[in-house]
């Protein structure tokens, strides 16, 4: 038996709240793609977003920040409530995880018909957080419930738990709405970065190409970047410009927008 | 003892999801006010929101259409989730809830220990949804927890129950953000307005006043209106132009955003 799996499952029943779960979206940028940090499940080829349960103690925005930092070891991400998914599908797919390897070591621990089989059959209600993160400066490790804890391209992911697809395309939703209207990237990428480090991110979200020259001027145009002097090499010198944000400039627009301006 | 209030509090122990519930803001715009509709409760002095609990047999979304037509009488009404509020203070108000007259009565009928105590005194994460409805097409009526059902100015509340106030907020606050991006009002204002309406309407949400050609000037570059002929009276014709939405062009609008266009 896996004692850190009895004692991480003994005390939900009694200390958190039914029905009412927590998962988290953390997206990073690397290699020119978004990705996502999952978790592998042990004893089972499934993935699933880091997730967990709500404190009868606790707020839930403490939760989500307590359940991140357990389940990845990430620690000081700002996280940002995007949306609440409470379907009644929710309880079939919690049947399904019942007949999972986990399922079955978890009703040998708690018993067919105790307290805790009746506690995580019921729906669970989740409530969605998403952070963007500087990815590079990340270590992420796996908890009791899995084995592996990595960044996986949303170009090609692997199999997903539930409804956890669903969640991510949601969060992504989100954020391309922002785009509209708000800064977004300053915590995704490294502090110097150059115009088509940007233009790809942003391509990421949008999931189209962007044309180049119209992007910089665009961009450049908000007055939110510092432009780096390059590097003399000495061969003809043909880097791209390094940028990187102007914090209180960026903060500033975050503020304000920068849509339709009334 | 009040029957049907026995009958509407009896199944909900059986019959809903525990500890979760639902909340709804419905946005209106009259008197170049937004008002937000409101129930008052039997025997006390207090408002609360349209509110209610899901059912087992049903998502999360159709809770908050059931909920909204039993409670107010309005029908076909698209509702928006926005945000869920997880605050552990949530329990707390809740043991303020049960010292009203209201909390009384439900004590005397259900008893002071009994499965609906239990189930009541939990900590409620409630999820928001709002609507904007042209409150001229809407006939609200009370339902057997309250005894009134009317449009209130946000500008000036009466007092109401745990943190609806800030539940009222939160919806504004997301309303606000998306009048950067996205044209809002058609569901507001009567078919025909004045371009001092749809100001009128913006500053309510905004909360600034607007400049008058700057704002006219941009709303009409959006190319979403029809403006309609002056009816000729005889006397000097002073009366401003009427305009009423271009469906379709809205609908694009609404779909591409108004925003920062990449």
């Amino acid at each position: 038996m896996d004692q850190n799996l009895i004692d991480f499952t003994s005390h939900v029943v009694d200390e958190c709240l039914p029905g009412k779960s927590i998962d988290c979206v953390i997206i990073g940028f690397e290699e020119q793609q978004l990705k996502v940090l999952l978790l592998k499940w042990k004893y089972e080829d499934i993935w699933c977003l880091p997730g967990g349960f709500i404190r009868k103690d606790e707020d839930m925005d403490q939760a989500a920040q307590r359940i991140l930092e357990m389940r990845t070891g990430l620690k000081s991400v700002f996280l940002n409530q995007f949306y609440t998914f409470g379907s009644k599908k929710r309880s079939k797919w919690n049947e399904e995880v019942q007949l999972t390897r986990m399922g079955h070591i978890l009703e040998e621990i708690h018993g067919k018909n105790g307290k805790f089989a009746e506690w995580i059959k019921q729906r669970f209600i989740t409530t969605g957080y998403f952070a963007l993160v500087d990815l590079r400066n990340t270590a992420p490790h796996p908890d009791v419930l899995s084995e592996k804890c990595e960044w996986k391209s949303i170009s090609s992911m692997p199999e997903l738990m539930m409804d956890h697809g669903e969640i991510i395309e949601k969060a992504l939703e989100h954020l391309r709405n922002q785009l509209n209207y708000l800064p977004i990237g300053i915590s995704l990428l490294p502090q110097k970065f150059t115009m088509q480090d940007l233009q790809k991110m942003y391509e990421a979200f949008l999931k189209k190409p962007l044309e180049r020259s119209n992007f910089q001027r665009k961009m450049l145009k908000l007055g939110i970047f510092n432009r780096h002097e390059k590097q003399l090499t000495g061969a003809a010198n043909k880097a791209p410009y390094l940028y990187s944000f102007d914090k209180i400039k960026y903060e500033t627009l975050l503020k304000d927008g920068i849509g339709f301006n009334y």
